[in-house]
């Protein structure tokens, strides 16, 4: 019970979130007078623009996550509880989680969002999204059991047409997910089959739009569909799903057999937002106020992607990682200075001053990677593309890699993953039920479940 | 289809399981003319003596599994496939599957073991034993989540007793897994919680023997439960478990309340030994002749903690990694000096020689590691204790760990460990259900199971 006493004199600041947003604010308050409650349902920050490596079998789950409580761990006054919030009292101001109840003076939401399926949420069965290691464990699950369940049947002599995988969606996640899958056929998994040959399977990526990466500028789209294209993977754009199922896909009319389908097509807020009580936009985001506070509530802040908030131009801020950084570290200067301005004033009681400044988002470049040396870079005024923006790619995302340890480790594996076309991380973890096609897709329902299968409930 | 016409002409062995004799007997047998088929429920070896690394979150999974096909990928005669053997048909010599069969020339059976509960598979529910990948997850995040659960709890002003663990099963997991569980509470999490101090945890070590490792010699015994008592692990021995349920054990009339119960007691052989319908020991481990083939049946060998077997002196030869290993070679020898033979007298089908060599079991010494910088080594007539075993221990493991990479990567995050206590693969994966004391134990009946989630279908 330490530290309790003098906590409830101090500014009391709630973050509900540990991703890029959550993660920075904390950062950025512990030097302050004020108390912070950092709460998150995982145990763990995840490092998401790695976690297509997850996916594909390049890296461990432990390689690019780690545990909240260790990252904010040196800072006293920060406390990190996981606990799932359900709900926020505006009023009571108080955070409310399933068993017990947060009281704060400023609150920081910084809850993300998850894929959505156009208004099918019925294809999320089929067709997997990537935002959480268990995502990505499933999706490596899935893409694994392809190959092994393929040379099972052929190896009793039984006729397969080559594997389909199926990417749906042409952003950066589904362009990495589609460059990497190229790349494991080619040559991580060659040699290492008898009687099937996985570079016979052919990849799919699926774009709704007339481009791929349609959000960077027409050249390096353009070199990013050469580049896939050079991996082999077969792009279709202009396309929309019109139907997933087990096994299949269609577009528009047309239907695809597929081994497995992964979705990187939609993104949709944290119900969360919507628990608010308050104007969301059609993705389910908080409309914010230019200093990312809430109508009414300027003791309340939400930020990154489950906030809504246009630029000057009138474009909407995109759901990135830079900018949900950068407005956890606004959010949190904007508290900061006004308890600074209030314990000089000699008030004990927060009251946000009437005139903050505007958040505005400092574009410091974008980078996508869509394989083995093959990249697109924006920076600033420079295009680059393949290798070079490769390399950026990398050491930047290894430069911001939480914990020291980490980014040792995993510059090791990508060396080594370099130079032997190794994949190391290849392991089905799960069930250990060996499905067929379908078992693939969806959950047997004649499958024992034993009752200490603790994991089995709500495994998402 | 490459491959299949000359593999009909070579003699077909098969074998099943992956783990330390299966994998030698087909390293063994790849340097001969046979056609060599392997078959294992999992993708993966998985390096069992590290193991309780992955349950303490020391190491990743990715460290101590590794694909079947990339060890075995470079020779071109053995062939791996993902599949459970449900059943072994000796008179038509084929292995049945779910949905293939696979014909043999010879078979090598070497399926395991797995955690009993002397009848009591009730237990499993609230005390998980250790032998897979999915066995370790799971107890990391038990482990894990009894913090955060108290942290919460007590955070929100709820009185809470300290937490107790408890590990059934004297023998080397449970003495390992015991010692590392109090590493972890008394310096990994030290100053990572602001309410509760994970240095107050009670670790208790049941072993119904009156000694801790009661295979060992009675000094190392005695070491043993010295190094634990040093750590601060409680140790009950002469100690029965007579029930077990959720938040608590009974020892005899005694009940103890615990957060996490692990299981490290009983062995019980896998089920495919009684489904050849051979005599096995109580244990469900086939009694195999000296050569380590079944009666009647020269062309089929049982091995490892499958195999029971008693050396010259009338002993049982024990269930550990080296016996395996040399009964793997020793399997794969014999198969291999009977196909020469046999090449050499141009006859084209296997006959087994009737005269066999006997399977002798060299001891080459005993390690048990209990914690940092504490173990008991027995090499010979050397028995060694504390720093100096646990020196000979680690580098022993890590030498035998599968995979070069591998082997770098466990000696960075040990030596990193060492130096800061750290344990990075601390995370919770698997439900994101937060569930309350009962939660930790038992499925939540309520909770929801949505369709796709395909690895609720028989987690273990």
């Amino acid at each position: 019970m330490n530290g309790k006493a003098e906590q409830n004199a101090a500014h009391r600041v709630v973050i509900v979130g540990a991703g890029f947003g959550g993660l920075n604010a904390a950062e950025s308050l512990a030097k302050s007078a004020a108390q912070i409650t950092v709460i998150d349902r995982r145990n763990h920050h995840t490092f998401q623009p790695l976690l297509y490596q997850v996916a594909t079998a390049g890296l461990s789950p432990g390689e690019i996550a780690a545990p909240i409580r260790s990252i904010l761990g040196r800072h006293k006054n920060v406390e990190v509880l996981m606990a799932e919030v359900t709900e926020v009292d505006l009023e009571r101001r108080v955070v409310q989680t399933a068993d017990i109840e947060v009281p704060y003076d400023s609150l920081i939401v910084a809850a993300g969002a998850s894929h959505a399926y156009f208004g099918h949420n019925e294809w999320e069965a089929f067709a997997p999204g990537l935002k959480t290691i268990e995502d990505a464990l499933e999706i490596r699950r899935r893409i694994l059991l392809a190959f092994e369940l393929a040379e099972r049947q052929a190896s009793a002599g039984q006729h397969l047409e080559p594997l389909n995988f199926v990417v749906v969606g042409g952003g950066p996640t589904g362009v990495e997910l589609a460059g990497t899958l190229a790349e494991i056929c080619r040559h991580s998994l060659a040699g290492e089959f008898r009687v099937i040959d996985p570079a016979h399977a052919r990849i799919h990526l699926i774009e709704g739009s007339p481009n791929v990466l349609p959000s960077y500028p027409p050249d390096l789209s353009r070199s990013a569909l050469e580049q896939l294209q050079r991996l082999g993977v077969e792009v279709l754009t202009s396309s929309m799903v019109s139907k997933v199922e087990a096994g299949a896909i269609y577009i528009g009319e047309t239907r695809m057999e597929a081994a497995v389908i992964l979705w990187a097509a939609g993104v949709s807020a944290s119900p969360l937002g919507k628990n608010l009580g308050l104007p969301t936009d059609r993705a389910g985001r908080v409309l914010v106020n230019p200093d990312l506070s809430i109508p009414n509530h300027p003791e309340v802040f939400v930020i990154g992607d489950l906030a809504s908030l246009k630029d000057a131009r009138g474009n909407l801020i995109p759901g990135v990682a830079q900018v949900a950084i950068q407005q956890g570290r606004f959010a949190a200067r904007v508290i900061r200075r006004e308890i600074d301005e209030q314990m000089k004033a000699g008030a004990l009681d927060h009251k946000p001053s009437p005139v903050r400044p505007a958040f505005h988002y400092h574009d410091k470049g974008n980078l996508a990677t869509i394989g083995r040396a093959a990249a697109v870079a924006e920076i600033g005024r420079f295009h680059i593309s393949g290798y070079l923006a490769w390399l950026t790619w990398l050491f930047v995302h290894i430069f911001f890699l939480i914990g020291f340890r980490n980014r040792v480790l995993v510059l090791i594996q990508w060396a080594s993953s370099y130079l032997t076309f190794d994949r190391g991380a290849r392991l089905i973890t799960g069930s250990t039920n060996l499905p067929g096609w379908r078992g693939l897709h969806r959950q047997d329902s004649e499958a024992e479940v034993r009752p200490q299968e603790i994991s089995a409930a709500g495994h998402k």
